[in-house]
């Protein structure tokens, strides 16, 4: 199933999309999609409606240099453990919205990635549970300021500006995502290429060593990595990434 | 004005505290205590209700190496921009809950600090308007698994396990946060013994710094750090920070 929440003439809300390209139909969800969600009956096509980000997530918590090709592009080392930090809740915007470049950054760099989205209250969950709790897959992009995450040591501003952290277009519930190809392509032109089947630490790893150290709530977000390829994006510019069987994000960047 | 969330008989309520000692009051707020808040009429001694967490973040702003003496005793260069991360809004605890240790880390540290409270939603916000979108001051305790934290680089883990942000005992609205007594104490032996007037990037400065980044929302807390005399607290020992001016929050550690 494909969830998605969506801006219509009456409001917003969640919705699960139906079918394909011009026959795609929009359902709304009643309250929630976690579980077994209940319709409201009302429907749309997809073209009608305005996609917001697919889930507003009390937290995002962000994998570093997980595809060893990305690692050695910055001359890093490949850590032994998951190496996470967090991305503030309030830099989550949706496809099609403007990542916004701060006036003082000389780089703002795009990284697209796998995401997984949490579907239960979960703590100290083993990898071999790990499917179980995921409500499913989207795409993001971990939006950074090269400029100050070189310059601060900590990750906190350069990669936690409102808008560095689109994600969509929706969240794919039946997927497999072991081994998806992963395209990040700038203004048309291809810039990440690369497999989920290159994540170091794949994700039920992830989710026990995450969900070890901090409470996971419905809705929180797990972004996997990005692989080699990341580079600027400047004012007027569009990058749109590709994850297979999910679908792609794109999001237009302009001067803040 | 203290503000305070407690738990009582009938559930769990935002307060304020009149009087000191054996003669506190806790009067109850109806909804929440932003604005001028609206008073239900129950009140109780304060020694029959239990306080908790005075607010819970939608996130937690830290900045790190903001006390000269602090940087120094790791051997650290005072950062010329304030050096932020975050910490998740699961690792929030209130006054005498426990500090889980992680069975995994051989070294769980307190750090003293004095919170800052939002009390509005902000974006770009002047250092000369600061004083005005603040709540008020409440005092914290950002606890950091060191072994990971030197081990990791970023500090996602280290600072992010559940129970590792205490907070309270309540939050001091009328308050000068500029020149205030600090002082950790464990096991009643004093550790941290500074004043708040040594902080390198000061309140106003941090919530420009701060917004110039990322929204804030009504009740995020930015933790302003922490002075030098950090140090291991062990299984059964209890820290307890006091803030001139707001009081002092106690927490005993055990093995989680």
């Amino acid at each position: 199933m494909r969830l998605a929440r969506i801006a219509h003439a009456g409001g917003v809300a969640f919705a699960s999309i139906e079918g394909e390209g011009d026959a795609a139909q929009v359902l709304e969800i009643a309250e929630h999609p976690f579980g077994n969600p209940n319709y409201t009956g009302k429907r749309w096509p997809l073209a009608d409606v305005r996609l917001l980000a697919p889930i507003l997530p009390s937290k995002v918590i962000a994998v570093g240099r997980n595809y060893a090709a990305h690692a050695a592009e910055f001359g890093n080392e490949v850590p032994t453990s998951p190496m996470i930090f967090l991305k503030p809740s309030t830099s989550v915007i949706g496809p099609n919205a403007a990542i916004k470049l701060p006036a003082a950054s000389e780089q703002v760099d795009y990284e697209g990635e796998l995401a997984v989205v949490i579907g239960q209250p979960i703590r100290n969950v083993p990898a071999s549970r790990a499917a179980s709790v995921i409500l499913g897959y989207t795409v993001a992009n971990d939006v950074s300021a090269r400029d100050f995450q070189r310059a601060d040591g900590q990750w906190g501003r350069a990669k936690g500006f409102d808008t560095f952290c689109p994600l969509g277009p929706w969240i794919e519930t039946a997927l497999d995502p072991s081994d998806l190809a992963l395209r990040t392509e700038l203004n048309g032109e291809v810039k990440q290429d690369s497999r989920t089947s290159l994540l170091i630490h794949k994700i039920p790893e992830l989710v026990e060593f995450i969900s070890g150290v901090m409470t996971l709530l419905p809705g929180d977000v797990i972004l996997t990595g990005t692989p080699a390829g990341v580079g600027p994006i400047t004012d007027g510019q569009q990058v749109s990434i590709t994850i297979e069987g999910i679908g792609t994000l794109t999001n237009p960047a302009q001067t803040a």
